[in-house]
């Protein structure tokens, strides 16, 4: 590509970007655009109209997956599917998910202004859901397309306003038989372009992540349970403290992950106190704990070894102590044959790339398990993300929708 | 005194606390009896009239404080004062306050049956005021008897209902002019019995406790600023994790506490977190820090080492702090000369006790600055205190107003 074009495909990134930005755009400059509602239509419907545009068949399925297709010439070829969701956090950015799509349109209009039509299909989706930020549901997109979800896990599920989620989805015009039926047979994999939405790539310069594995996650609740009295009248030794000891829970929990290996990350982002006087001794303390490493069996050395710890620690404080899982996602490995040919290409190109492990969930993590499946990141501004200040260099976008371009050709020409 | 009589007190006392618990009696069975409401009134009416029924010379001041005067044959004779505070935090129980009240009823009805007039005047309190539980203002009853409080303390001061201090003052039919002026120049000294609302002197097994200090309170807010960030995409040697920070900042508080000596005490007993989403970084920890002893000199010491070593933590963990100081009450010494009379006869009556300071506030620290003060601790049922299972044996409420009674005999006649 020469530089004019270049500069033609910079400015049509920026143009993409804050296009599909306008549809929920929060008063804050982020983007709301949770699942079935008004701005989540309108993006769906807006994306098809461009899709059609540059000559992409495309389709709804029943749960609001958009499909935009550039047939292969070659007959019962397989598809290649490239792309990201559509839904958002509340008040979040421009990037997350939206990229995705916006990265995989722009490559797949240059590829066949290009080189013409492929040999396989090349398919662009929008996905309809991945954050669980309306409702409490996540990889609704994904899950439906892998058939690792179906219409039985949302019977019970409503919205904060008490709004059933079939019903959101059949005024938003979609439910069962309306369009294709969402589980797939026919994908050869998937591939999708994320933002980072952490520091590594910035920190260390890097303008390509490589993603090798998609953490496994486990989160609990840990409850400590001791005595409240009167803070001015109980000796200090007659106490049964259930905030000092949970003070040495999170040290410990938080050191240990420290110590253990660099890619193990815990977090303790929640905190609750009973009774939450400032002169009375905490009778109960809850926090959560988040845990994530891309290798099962360090996950359960860790968690075996720390939560022994951790009932010593309580045991000594006379406290009593809870435990409670209430997530456990494993670690989803990447596809090396796909991850292979990304390198061959930024070695080609010699793009500063990095190898990493993805600590946030993605569809990925859904198609993963499902058909081999790609996962390229490009850096997040700050690390930020989840947030109006969400932000990707255009030069940095451009990268990422060249290399997507690139695996593409290989795989589909 | 016979078994008999002891037997006819036994149960005089029990009949007067279910008495006095019927003014404010809540659904659990405890009692709520918030300044200047009906139950609050009531209770003093009802008290006033029991007092005139014993031949005390009753009188209330401008704030609601209601004194009984059992009047000395001596000329311009000084008045010794006891009692308690008739006001109960919500929901409270039977014997904060309204003890001290009881046992000073009881004991002068005994001493004017068995001695007659005195020599000196005594006079039995009722406080209108002691626990802040229905507006911010503490110790209201003991601060204006001691002029450490006026009108001009409660001018903007409103309760949760947002009635005004002095509106809800005037409609129980006090304020300004209406009775006697509050500050009082004539007092020899103040005498309070009250429940420990510890377990020290159950776990012990003592009857009494001689209060030597009411110790000095300091209560901090102190607030851990870090930096937000994804729980999954943050590496450990990156983070700012203000609740790791805060969670090794609450270990050494207390800690220190517990090394530093027997009588000093460090509760954490409210803690608040930002954002408190399960799996983001949280950027700010503030909890609350109540930090209590006898001896000033002892506190300051205290604060001074361990604040410099949250420094140097908050430091280590890429953390700033704040330490703000939102409460500084001094410790106040009890009359040695009433406590070693006290200590006398509890000798001769064989009555096992135990020298103690008093963790909690009480008036008795208001009037320990202004006339010698006594104050003496009966044990309370499992440490238990502010709820309606506060309980006392009926033969430990007796041994105090026998105490009582034969402290005011000495003093008086």
């Amino acid at each position: 590509m020469g530089e004019k074009e270049s500069s033609a495909l910079f400015i049509e990134i920026e143009q993409m970007v804050e296009w599909l930005a306008q549809f929920g755009r929060s008063q804050s400059g982020g983007v709301t655009r949770l699942l079935y509602t008004d701005s989540w239509q309108e993006a769906q419907y807006a994306l098809k109209k461009k899709m059609e545009q540059l000559g992409l068949i495309t389709n709804f399925d029943d749960v609001g997956n958009l499909f935009g297709r550039l047939k292969g010439t070659q007959e019962d070829a397989a598809t290649i599917l490239t792309g990201s969701h559509i839904d958002t956090v509340r008040d979040g950015g421009k990037y997350d998910g939206a990229y995705g799509i916006i990265a995989a349109v722009i490559a797949v209009q240059l590829l066949q202004e290009q080189y013409g039509t492929p040999k396989k299909n090349i398919e662009v989706v929008s996905l309809c859901e991945e954050e669980g930020s309306r409702f409490p549901m996540t990889y609704w997109g994904s899950g439906n397309i892998t058939g690792v979800k179906s219409f039985d896990d949302i019977r019970d599920i409503k919205d904060s306003e008490e709004i059933q989620f079939e019903e959101a989805m059949n005024k938003a015009g979609f439910g069962q038989g309306n369009y294709l039926r969402p589980n797939r047979k026919d994908l050869e994999c998937f591939l999708e372009l994320h933002i980072e939405q952490g520091i590594v790539l910035e920190k260390e310069e890097m303008a390509i992540g490589l993603v090798s594995h998609i953490v496994g996650q486990r989160r609990y609740n840990v409850t400590v349970f001791g005595e409240s009295n009167h803070a001015g009248t109980t000796p200090m030794m007659w106490r049964k403290d259930a905030m000092y000891a949970a003070a040495e829970l999170i040290q410990a929990l938080i050191g240990r992950g420290k110590e253990t290996t660099p890619d193990l990350v815990v977090t303790v982002g929640q905190i609750s106190i009973k009774p939450n006087i400032a002169n009375v001794i905490p009778r109960e303390v809850t926090f959560s704990v988040d845990i994530r490493h891309s290798e099962e069996c360090v996950l359960d050395q860790f968690c075996d070894e720390v939560f022994r710890e951790l009932e010593l620690i309580a045991n000594k404080h006379q406290t009593k102590l809870t435990i409670h899982n209430w997530m456990n996602e494993k670690p989803v490995k990447m596809s090396e044959k796909l991850n292979n040919l990304s390198e061959k290409i930024l070695e080609e190109e010699q793009i500063p790339y990095k190898w990493m492990t993805s600590g946030a969930g993605h569809d990925s993590q859904i198609f993963g398990s499902f058909c081999p499946t790609s996962l390229l990141f490009v850096p997040s501004q700050n690390g930020i993300s989840h947030s109006p200040l969400e932000f990707t260099k255009t030069k940095d976008l451009e990268i990422g929708i060249k290399v997507l371009m690139k695996v593409l050709y290989e795989l589909a020409y």
